[in-house]
């Protein structure tokens, strides 16, 4: 019996096989290049997922806030970078965490170091944020002369250890093309390489550069003098990066089972209980130029189709998920039937949906669910 | 010492008064017209604020879930409409509530109906939902034939008691002025009592009406001639209220506390903690054609100040928000600081943050929280 034959409501499915390929493809790329993987774990939250990686030989990850940097340290990870800048009302976790790992901070201000000297006690490792023109957050890699006093604050600092320098080219998410993606990649690495030639020559201090995003470290074969590279959203990817041209929908980790309760053949859609609680309300751009809330694969056997050519969800409401349905094939569809929806963001759809289950049909729990 | 100063992370606050003079002013309203207000839970998803609502004097529910309907049936509430189409692979969890409470259910296909008197012993309230140009679920308005053949195969079952035609008018979301809303309001009241009287003539049978959608329910004085009203967003409100000109900022009655994390006076940019999966990826478009995924308020002693003029969420990642904040205030703004975000969507940041507090530091659960 399939999985799908239990399922009465919205449920989130892993491919588990999928996933581990993912997986090997990434940690093979790191390991011929020689450069630390140091994944993202904001993607699956989860400790049973986490337990993958470190069977491939993984050691150090990445998280995106304080509550996951615990989550990952109860469950025995004990080199961890808090990929988003310190956020000084967190500073007593911080210190607490300092004391049981290995810790990696990000700061862009003199105020937040400070901040931080006045805590910690235990080292810690430090690294500039630098902002290489995703204009999120960081010191604009133009400012040379404040990067170079911040890493000389860090590096005259008690118990803080200077680490490098740390961007998230996350304008790769914009590339039209794998060749733009190329070019996003090369630009923020020299502007970095520049960066660290400058630090050399001012300080006499070396600096690491760790990169990371799905887009790069998966379109390209080279990831040029890097130490370390973070990527997260390739265990599971989604449409997003599907129309980014680095996997292809067979290689999309995830998709939630969805009931159909209402079918349109006239206006040639299909409404399935499966809203913005469950997608989140993230979407991709296709190549028309249309807003792509997920792509719609069908149950087949005890696994999901490839997505059905021309379907996809074009709203959601909070439970509702409104699919456009090719009309040569919408007969075949009727209320109770499950269809299986791509995520247009994968790591929105982990955390909205809190837990999954594989296609054998065991649950897999994250930092979200309620039972851990 | 006000609320705020325990805060350290993202944390959603309720401001109790206003959401209670929100609730009155919708009681007043239903009163004086002599309407059934049957408000809808989704939008708040707790016990405890259900139990407001029944101290006013409403005892009839909407949910949008099969889920919803249990959480608040083991709360106690004995009168649930599921403004959702029937998902026929929950029939046996709706059978076990129909056997419990007063249970309201949404039909739109013969299909379902069969399906559901092959289920059901014990009666239920059968709406036949119409689509009245939202274009999301429901038969569409001007196919009245089916409407009726619809009717008639409810009125013929045992156990479904028809209770007659429901709508949702989405599309007021979408409108650009309070007279629009008025238009689209009385464009749908006159073609369901189109639809009532073919009813009468046809079947000799009446047919409620129930409406539902906070736009109309909040902007107009005089709902027309309705049985019942369900909004449901109406308790909190929120920015996209706020633009389509039914509230003021001042009565919306939750707001995101978020801590600074990064101050680029240079770009006129904010970073906070506060990102997709506290707010929500959902946004409202401002009068200059603008995504807002929040409008920005200061703590200001134990409440929120009115939005800081000009400055709003302009983007949000997983876990950041990038709100853009004007030049001449921006210098007051330190990392540490919290801000408060208004959300563009209440019932979608109160799903993701699962709980909140009040003013005076109470948790307030919700059926998404894990110690409920």
């Amino acid at each position: 019996m399939s999985v799908f034959s239990s399922i009465s409501s919205p449920t989130l499915i892993l491919d588990e096989q999928k996933a581990k390929n993912n997986l090997i493809a990434m940690v093979d790329k790191a390991k011929n290049q020689k450069v630390l993987l140091r994944p993202h774990f904001k993607t699956h939250q989860s400790e049973q997922i986490g337990n993958w990686f470190r069977d491939y030989g993984i050691q150090s990850i990445t998280v995106s806030s304080v509550e996951m940097a615990e989550y990952f340290a109860e469950a025995g990870w004990k080199n961890i970078l808090i990929a988003f800048p310190v956020n000084i009302r967190q500073m007593e976790t911080i210190t607490r965490l300092s004391r049981k790992i290995n810790l990696g901070l990000l700061v862009e201000s003199s105020e937040v170091i400070k901040n931080i000297q006045n805590f910690i006690k235990n080292p810690v490792k430090i690294w500039i944020k630098v902002d290489i023109g995703a204009g999120r957050t960081g010191v604009l890699w133009s400012d040379q002369d404040k990067i170079v006093s911040l890493v000389e604050q860090v590096v005259n600092a008690d118990c803080l250890e200077y680490a490098g320098l740390l961007t998230h080219s996350g304008h790769t998410y914009k590339a039209k093309s794998v060749s733009e993606i190329h070019q996003i990649h090369s630009e923020s690495l020299s502007r970095l390489l520049q960066i660290k030639k400058f630090i050399q020559k001012e300080l006499k201090t070396e600096s690491q550069i760790s990169v990371g995003d799905t887009p790069a470290s998966s379109a390209l074969i080279d990831w040029g003098l890097i130490d370390e590279m973070r990527p997260g959203n390739f265990i599971f990817y989604d449409v997003q990066q599907y129309y980014l041209g680095v996997c292809k929908p067979e290689q999309v980790a995830v998709s939630l089972a969805a009931p159909v309760v209402s079918v349109h053949p006239e206006r040639e859609e299909v409404v399935v209980y499966g809203g913005a609680v469950h997608l989140s309300k993230d979407y991709a751009i296709d190549p028309l130029g249309r807003q792509v809330f997920g792509l719609v694969c069908k149950p087949q056997n005890s696994e999901w189709s490839n997505p059905v050519p021309d379907a996809y969800v074009r709203a959601l409401s909070q439970e509702h998920g409104i699919i456009h349905y090719p009309k040569n094939e919408i007969e075949s569809i009727h209320p109770g039937d499950l269809l299986c929806v791509l995520p247009a963001h994968s790591c929105l759809t982990v955390q909205a949906m809190r837990s999954y289950i594989t296609l054998d049909g065991e649950i897999v729990e994250t930092m979200q669910s309620c039972n851990r």
